[in-house]
């Protein structure tokens, strides 16, 4: 395919897309899902801030149109809707490009699904594409709403970092959540540490990995927002961004944590598996080497020789029964002695 | 040998190097398979873009004329015709050398493949050298054929980027159906572990490094097109070379994940062979623990002492029966409270 | 949650806040525990040095009142009250903000408690925020007292780095203390392994990760600060924040020494374990291996065939005994050949 | 001992160092043996590039007139003749100072050996130093014999290239034969893994850590000789640098890839014998799991109870044997359905 | 404490300082022992190099008095009294301190103690501080009292190399011992492992860690030298700098590489250990897998059943040996098939 085709890449749906659009300034707001992208296009040149969100990339003519009418790179728009990019952010002189993972837990709790999310910055305009409708922007939109807080007095700059630390605050609920779940591995392991727990070992040290792959790139996108020299950005916003530049790292060195503690995890349980296998072989040794010496002293004495003198001793009997006994006191004081009892 | 001496270092070949030469400018297009190479030399001086692909690199007098025509290094041409190249490039004021691999799966679907190709990115000229016939090219003939996209608008530049990306993209399969490979290994890891599956783990570990060894050193490759200033890329194909650069560290990335995973395989191999052997034991110790003081018991009373007045008792048979059945139980109890059973 | 606004994130308090002002210049001192935070507004523009420490956090109205009137940014007071902080140092223009973790031991002195520390440095003030009574700033204090030292004599950029200091110093305390545990560790594994062993060195390797998280971005924060060209820090001072920094890469390195030597501890105890079923394997082997051939042979010499003739020799019986003893000592010296006794 | 004092260390050897001199321009050719190092001198001032060889470093005596003579620093020709130097490269105004590893198989064939070589490059003079003689420059000396290839019309920063590429590419050679060594130890491990396939896993992996001490710092040294802005080396010469810079890169990675695969092997190795053990407790758990109830049985009927009515019936015998065998019969059925046989 | 508040931290000690004064020039030498600090006093402003030398700093009053009357910073003279220094080099203005370990094996020769010496480079004077007497220095002393080499020719900055390469090539001892003692427990591995054997792995490795702990710094140590740019360095100092250098790097790297081999070396016990553990089940295997069987055949024909057709025959009893020695015999070829014999 040429470099510059939309092809949607992602999973199959067939829902239709749902465009909402918000705009405002200081003094204004409006609010409006629109039917069809053509009625988002007068919003490229308002003085207010439009806010252009769009839920679902499979229907890429949609795509295509709004990408042209507000001039993006044939290859942002492929970006956007294959879905597999890893995090990145790039500065095309009239527009800042972004994106990156949403991540939200499947509903049994312990799957994280994500899904990808492209944030366009211009002039006064900000774009957000999203594959699914359900996010973490509620936040963002109430204060708009609501003209909470310094946002509705900013540009779109600040929208676009309002959109981004709404992204990684949901993190720390994910990685939040993870923490819960090792802690209970630990607390499991050392009650009964099972096979399925090494399983759980496995698929919670296979999330970190994705994990690491959201979150790793993300720092430098962060950061290569904060040096750009964009005039997109005002610097009242730098340091807003350096702020979810630390919450970034923050989310970035816990997995790397969690990583460190489920190796560990790991070491824990073979090793529990080891002590166990121990304690086994203790028992049977234990069991074996006691019995052993006295079944041979039995079968000795039930051998059918003509002519054995202790067979015709009246305290023959007894006296194997004493020597048993004795046997069996020596080897325990022997196993307590080892420390195996 | 001196440096600069030509020696084709790979597979032996005997099949005659194909050469074929596609010319184009917006308007224009021509496309020859020519049986010299002497053929291919009035094209290095037309003001249109020419391609020169020749597929077969073991016969190195034709590389090396094609070599002096076009003014390149000795060295460049040692190194197209020696195929152990790590992926480089290398700025040649007049012109840019890269050489990569191209990958493929062989027959059997789970060995990888791999073949050097060389390009070199002229004034108006592009070459590419390749040791077999069969390439990931095809979508650039065709694009070139049909004047698809901005290919033809444009100059050698982006022809040797498209050349670039075809490869890399290519990359994505492999890594896909090794992606697949893992995962059909995780679940036989968890419906049936065997020693096999211990071989298989090592082979794709082995197929990991040797795939690392050819991304890894992609990304320099692609970064330093990035930051050449050469006069031979235009400033509008720097944007196609970030996108290939984003593709390359994707697939380094996955790389390293799969190693991490293949990794956290082999440990949870290892745990079930363990768990499996502790198993094993319980069995033994449990049926050896249980029927050991039995048979001692028995031993006892077989016993041939002229004394033993156990022997003359009516209910001494069925007596040691019910020890027996007692001491059953009691280790039954026992194992069942250790959780064996 | 709109960026700036104030929710303390911690352990759920409810006493009062402590707000202490100490002020000073070369000639004079006042100490001063205040009821209400307006009490320290004068200080701000006092020519004197002004150290305002408030002890407790959970009260956010406070470090709103405080934050405003000394013009700290929305986000810096967010951050004094969200006690999940990755240490950190800021510099915005007027003062300069520093976060990090104090430590100590908790009562029964092997786990380790964290308490988030904020230092603004202003232009003649020092504002402090610590989570709970208690610190390691008491040697700062006499200092101040008795003028010992050239404290008195300097700003407040001194006052800031010899809080520093005292946190990083004690940090020493928490080092050594867990040095002690470890070759404490060591000497029990060398003399009785068990599985509780185990327990402790993961512990050990999880509070080992944990004061990496607060160490090693500490050497950023102080590296930071000697960086800075902020008017804030005078020249002399430099040379002290150069020693702190020294000593946070000490904290550092043994940190990584410490996680360095429990990985080998650890190793030393699998193999301790392995060791020990060894040397249980080698007792049932030894017993069963002499034992298992014997029986054998007392078994066939109490089976009932009618023809047997080695039951009705003299020497039978005597000459079973023979063999049974030359089998045990052949078998002994066996084992005893293979170093197994 | 004083810095510059010359004392040989490394093998003590007895043989007189061998002096050879090859003196050459375009047009003329000479190559002398010399009895003494004073014929040396004289062709310091020719214009014509000198080659001067010295086989064995362990007179020190020869080196330090040769030394002195040409206005070596006493810190260099201490390093020429301590034969444990890291590899560098030094730029003295005058002359540079290369020390590197040439490397070759002993005899029989898998270990590496190490011998060291210095190379001076004056303004038109070479001198190179080795402990041993025999080594890997007769390639060169054969090009300049027989003018092949540029180097006769060349100034003497291409003849110490070409001294330095033809040790790197002897490196493969080793490199090489190592990939044939762990190729067959790969084999042997399928086949049949033993005790001593783990020695020879250490001592491949130890032999990798001696050879990546000789190759990766001699990347350094090359990047250094590239980088350098020194007279002594000619423009033309930067691209033959780069070539043995790119090939040094190849064998460091190799290198560490094979260090790479060895751990694997180990891996595999360990795990092998996990396996058999596995095996074996299998053999010895049907074995004893199957025999051990039938012998209790028989035990019971061995018994010498006066009143044990099964002793008896007529088909008490039989019973037993029919018992017996359908305990062997359900027991073999259990281990067949849990895949033990 | 106060920073700058001199405090001995250290092995307590009581005997007497000892300070040695040696001044020289190219023409003068003088030696003298001296009883009080004060006589050092006037040597500061003499023109000729001063090297005053203290075996002892638990009287921190010698070094306050000596620090204040050669202008050292209070931190300075806190650092050379607290012996837990990390190797540092720091450059003030009119003078440069450098502290670092001096290594000597304790009597017993396999455990390194480290002595901390500081040394201080002003004008023409050099301050060297060592916690014990008896030093690395004697070769120095050597020098200058015999005015051999360059050393009296040259200034302050040349006796600083002088006594750092000193401590320096001592460390080539302490690495080369190492190397010995590692080598000697690869042979013992091999012969005889043993419990003990892990604990020695395990010593080292920690001797290796806290090697590391004083090398490494070492070098930002002296590599912060070499790019000093004070008047206090002379340009021919430099490339002897650079020689301390590289032996660090050297010493570094073996470091290094000794915890490389030592990593392989417990490899190799594990596996040791594992296949002795193999061994023993094997023999426990096979003479109970050929015994159990036989044993059972014996307890059938043990039964006292009335009706036992094959006990009245003749050839039942030799029927039976028979059996059993078939038996045997396959048992053995089996296991001598599966390579266990």
């Amino acid at each position: 395919m040429a470099p510059g085709t939309l092809v949607h890449v992602g999973e199959e749906r067939t829902e239709k897309p749902k465009i909402t659009i918000i705009d405002y300034d200081k003094d204004n707001y409006q609010e409006r899902v629109v039917e069809t992208v053509e009625e988002c296009f007068p919003f490229k040149d308002y003085p207010t801030i439009s806010w252009i969100n769009i839920d679902g990339i499979h229907q890429v003519d949609i795509i295509e149109k709004l990408g042209k009418h507000f001039g993006l790179h044939p290859l942002v728009m492929e970006d956007i809707v294959h879905t597999s990019q890893r995090p990145k952010m790039e500065d095309y002189d009239n527009y800042i490009y972004v994106v990156l993972k949403m991540l939200w837990f499947a509903d049994d709790d312990t799957d994280v699904k994500a899904e990808q999310v492209s944030i366009i910055l211009g002039h006064n305009f900000v774009l957000s594409f999203q594959e699914l409708e359900g996010d973490t922007f509620n936040s963002v939109r109430e204060r708009l709403r609501n003209s909470k807080g310094r946002i509705r007095t900013m540009r779109g700059d600040y929208l676009a970092y309002a959109l981004l630390d709404s992204i990684v605050d949901n993190y720390f609920i994910i990685i939040e959540r993870f923490g819960e779940i090792i802690e209970d591995l630990e607390n499991k392991l050392i009650e009964n540490p099972s096979p399925e727990t090494l399983q759980n070992i496995h698929d919670l040290k296979k999330e970190m990995i994705y994990l690491r792959k959201s979150v790793w790139p993300l720092r430098e996108v962060i950061n290569g927002l904060e040096r750009t020299e964009s005039p997109l950005f005002q610097d009242t916003t730098f340091v807003f961004l350096k702020d979810v530049y630390d919450h970034t790292i923050q989310v970035a060195e816990t997995v790397e944590t969690y990583r460190d503690i489920l190796s560990g995890i790991l070491d824990v349980y073979l090793s529990s598996v080891s002590n166990k296998m121990n304690e086994v072989m203790k028992i049977l040794t234990i069991i074996a080497t006691i019995f052993i010496p006295l079944t041979f002293l039995a079968g000795m004495y039930g051998m059918n020789f003509s002519y054995m003198p202790e067979l015709g001793w009246k305290w023959g009997y007894p006296a194997v029964w004493t020597i048993n006994i004795l046997i069996f006191i020596s080897m325990y004081m022997y196993f307590r002695k080892k420390n195996w009892l």
